[in-house]
């Protein structure tokens, strides 16, 4: 019998409450029933949002909030810049390509964050870049991008808009879309707001739909105009994810009732005492500086496959955490402190890391990290 | 935001597919739907308690099942002899004197387990006794009375039948009912059964069916010969508890899959990694031998409320173990390993007692006790 855990960086645990919530029998989408649903996620999405503007509400994944970030706000041949530090920063070029978009890429070491100076200098020698397109967590690589900075940044240039890829930042880190003035904020449901995949959200600032209004891409089930105009009614455009937005609400409860301030700090510490159990191992972190309060991506130990470590705790002990993806994989090993976690994931999460890697045959002292742990989690 | 986790001596955690099936639309239990679901239930118990004789299933808490093996097979001032070394030996004392049977006790210091001799003793010096009545796993003091040797010695005794009360040792602790020659076998569902609370258990050999013949206290609601002419037809005697016996049968399946001689042992490492991990804090066990593998008694230090240490696992981190009950109340607190439950239930548990201790002034480096757990849990 192998109880299991769930440490991945989305899909994250779902909480009871929301679990029982989408377990009740389904309501129609056009039916007066759902007009109050939709209208308190919107509301508390735009609470999440640090906004005043409406956040949309897309049956999708969160690849899908990015597609529709680039399809509706330019278009083929348009220059935008993307900052590529990972293997989501991959994914803006790709989504790019896809549209016809003219890329330029500031390159970022795996593991780095981007300087938001060199962000300035590429917006400065071309006026015509139309968006700047960052992560604010990139998961693959445990980083966070000061998107403050980079926001203050951005807003200098009137023909520039900035997006940003929160999927597996939102919760975790305090991201002020208003106050800072991201133009476009994409967050997904199975990460920091605890819910299963199927939802994208999309906020979006008046600056971006004014691009909105000259991009000629292609579009048809990411229509943001037309997600906006359903919201206003208190519905989405196509069929709405019932089931998912029940759920929304119910986290959202969850997420009103700790407090916004409350939960950055909960996954400040979480993220805080494993990296410093991490290193209490030995182990290194691979972010370089600025991690993610989201994930941690930890180097594997020499002559050690990350990808045996992640199969390890998954077999041995049914902790579901995650490899490394793209070019990391094999050199790295991540663990989530994202959404529906406390403490006793973090514990868990070191526990099994230590079991785990003293069988691989890495010389540890069982204990170690997760005192270090235990110390910066006790209330 | 705070995650909780129940380890107490039951109600225990249900496992996911267990809670799924008790969530379906509820069957009628005079229907031809719910035969099967009963046939499948009584099969189960039956390789549980590695009997061939029928094991009924009552609508009760196991105090029901205890009231039931009173009532059903003696009579008003029958001699019957109750080993009483806790709160759950007092209460066969108690159940006893309720039908003014003639109740003797051997009384076991709290803590300790009865000599066999003992019984053999007083069963030689009165023939009259019926019944011996014990605990096989003490839930107040965290003990295992040695069933095996005690049922060696009642078998001797023609007139004498073996009365266990198994509630929280079943699934935990190996009980053959039948190559032991246990008479009564009484269990419930909310323990190493890893459903809710609602559903007792009694297995009962031909020995004992012959004692009912004779008995004449009063009985309606548990009628044990009522119920084994319905359970005959896959029924019970009065309305079901439709959920809980679908539940039942998820449960059981999970064990029948981990098999028993599996679960036996997992509930013996868990019992063992805690224990051992108990002492390299310097704390003391309050079992002074054999203890039972479903739950740890801890002595509380000196000047440190017991159950203040519980009410602190509650309050700062969900944890919910147990205090002490009667007479322990305040110097003991425990920590149950039963049921659903794995490595990082008792790295959790133990965790949580370190980080707590630490907080009441009970001097401790984190960690300890945990790095012992690890080692014992590691696969």
């Amino acid at each position: 019998m192998l109880k299991r855990y769930l440490l991945a960086p989305g899909p994250t645990p779902v909480p009871p409450e929301a679990l029982m919530a989408m377990a009740m029998p389904i309501i129609h989408h056009r039916s007066p029933d759902f007009i109050p649903v939709l209208e308190a996620a919107k509301k508390g999405l735009q609470w999440l949002y640090q906004t005043t503007t409406d956040v949309l509400i897309l049956c999708a994944t969160g690849t899908g909030g990015m597609v529709g970030a680039v399809n509706n706000f330019f278009s083929a041949g348009d220059n935008v810049l993307v900052i590529n530090g990972g293997k989501f920063g991959e994914r803006w070029t790709e989504i790019g390509n896809a549209y016809h978009l003219a890329v330029q890429e500031i390159s970022v070491e795996w593991g780095y964050t981007v300087n938001p100076h060199d962000i300035e200098k590429a917006l400065k020698s071309d006026p015509s870049i139309k968006g700047v397109l960052v992560q604010a967590s990139e998961t693959s690589t445990g980083v966070y991008h000061d998107i403050e900075a980079i926001a203050a940044v951005v807003k200098k240039f009137e023909n520039t808009i900035l997006v940003v890829d929160a999927i597996s930042g939102l919760v975790a880190h305090d991201l002020k879309m208003d106050a800072w003035g991201i133009d476009v904020l994409i967050g997904g449901s199975q990460k920091g707001l605890m819910l299963p995949p199927g939802l994208a959200f999309v906020g979006i600032s008046d600056k971006a739909w004014a691009h909105a209004d000259k991009a000629t891409s292609p579009k048809f089930y990411f229509n943001l105009k037309k997600e906006r105009e359903s919201l206003k009614k208190n519905q989405t455009n196509f069929t709405s994810a019932v089931t998912l937005i029940i759920g929304l609400n119910e986290c959202l409860k969850i997420l009103q009732k700790e407090g916004l301030e409350n939960a950055f700090k909960r996954h400040k510490i979480l993220a805080h005492a494993t990296r410093e159990a991490i290193k209490a191992l030995g182990l290194k972190l691979f972010s370089q500086e600025s991690p993610s309060n989201s994930v941690t991506a930890i180097c594997t130990p020499d002559g050690i496959d990350g990808q045996e470590i992640y199969k390890n705790l998954r077999g041995r002990y049914g902790i579901t955490a995650a490899g490394g993806q793209g070019k990391a994989r094999g050199n790295i090993f991540r663990i989530a402190h994202l959404g529906y976690a406390g403490p006793f994931d973090v514990i868990t999460a070191i526990a099994g890391v230590e079991m785990v890697l003293k069988t691989m045959g890495y010389e540890l002292t069982l204990g170690t990290g997760v005192a270090v742990a235990q110390e910066l989690l006790m209330v």
